[in-house]
């Protein structure tokens, strides 16, 4: 997908809405546990429930990963029923040299056929690249993360009196291809969620963090948005658990829906 | 295992040499590809050529991954094949918040049993921590990188006018559990290690970039060495590649021995 087919999307949807798929034994409702791959079943009804209110899905790597060989199964399940006009993020935060790039690049972009990457930029151009030859493929890296220890690296200052955040963001556009690169922004960071857009005034930004970390979407529309809209909202919580029980697919569609709606207020504000 | 173990290992071996189980079906000696796995074949041959020279395995996660279940599977049999003396690393270079960290945890140090697995520093503490919460299992953490992208980043300079890597080095000493913490420090920058080990005097370093990448042993030791000898020196393509024959074993055990002999030579001289 490129950026004016997700555009797109986003207009037909009036949503910016990306639903994180995180499954979890412990917590999907536990009716579905009697299914042969009670993560899929979990990961379809989701889907069904908010393919109308989103335009983007996350699955997060490491929640399918752990459960070895019946997990990587269920998300290969998954990303053949997310519908084809909506984006979907490997969220695997990889990040290593070349030719081990190329490999998680051919997993993901290959063999899943995810549109898009998170990958951590501690080690440089080289660690990205690969990911660029593929065609409409996407990455997404870690700029600004909305954790705690954001402090520990990202909000360190350079010898510039920058943020580590902001060198390695600025640095950045040099070795990505930027038609074809979004940034992790956390939405807990509201001061800096300006200086992210600041530096990449075209860039779309992932947010996670909005409801349960704490941020809120005012803040993020008031200091992200951008002509293209610009943001990809992520909820993962909030929506896939607002429920348990045996028609917990009702309050799902109705917690994907109350986003889409105050998305939809706000796009509607922007003339969008 | 403890690092008291690993030293004994090293002592009793008389090596410090870390073999990088890379995988590739593409240079796999191809007489293996008759067999059901491939893979599992090959690394059993390697640890058997290579298990009385070395003291660490180090499969990088990406050359399994990008093979889909099967690439798992053979992961799986290979870790229950390395000797239990042997520690085993899980080149995975992870990075994410809390409740992510911890399944990766899970996956690495208790569904594949490795004694330790290496991660990104760009994240912070509460993005290192889960991992400590497992007895006797290991962070190898993301100092200094051998591949080139390392100057995007890593070396760009603080506002204190030290390197990010020497930043982020000195502050992870306040969030992880040293006992159980190592280094990766990349063997082509001597200028540095040094920096490195004055950082951390007493951490162990897993050190690749000897050999296909350029960075010389002598260096290494020069730079790196302390009391506890201090180093796990990986080497991957220059051992398991050695030879593609039908009898490639013998070289590949030749090749691990040559670099066993350099190093039983060092720990001679220094009277461990």
């Amino acid at each position: 997908m490129n950026k004016q087919e997700l555009i797109q999307q986003i207009r037909k949807k009036s949503s910016f809405l990306c639903v994180g798929l995180d499954p979890d034994l412990n917590r999907i409702p536990q009716h579905l546990l009697a299914y042969e791959d009670p993560i899929y079943e979990f990961n379809k009804r989701i889907i069904d429930a908010t393919k109308d209110y989103c335009v983007a899905y996350k699955p997060n790597i490491a929640f399918y990963e752990c459960m070895g060989i019946q997990g990587w199964e269920s998300l290969r399940k998954t990303l053949e029923y997310i519908p084809e006009e909506i984006f979907t993020i490997a969220d695997a935060k990889r990040g290593d040299i070349g030719n081990t790039s190329k490999m998680y690049a051919s997993t993901f972009f290959e063999s899943f056929n995810f549109d898009s990457i998170t990958i951590s930029p501690y080690m440089g151009r080289d660690s990205v690249e690969p990911y660029f030859e593929f065609t409409k493929k996407w990455v997404i890296l870690l700029g600004l993360t909305s954790n705690e220890g954001a402090e520990d690296v990202q909000l360190k200052k350079n010898d510039k009196g920058e943020f580590i955040f902001e060198e390695v963001v600025r640095s950045s556009k040099a070795w990505v291809d930027q038609d074809y690169t979004m940034y992790v922004v956390g939405a807990t960071r509201g001061e800096y969620m300006k200086k992210m857009r600041d530096l990449v005034p075209e860039a779309f930004f992932l947010v996670p963090g909005v409801g349960a970390q704490g941020g809120s979407l005012e803040d993020v529309v008031k200091y992200c948005w951008n002509d293209d809209c610009g943001l990809l909202v992520n909820s993962s919580r909030g929506i896939i658990y607002a429920d348990s029980g045996m028609k917990f697919e009702s309050e799902v569609e109705k917690a994907a829906k109350d986003i889409q709606t105050k998305m939809s207020e706000i796009l509607s504000d922007k003339k969008f």
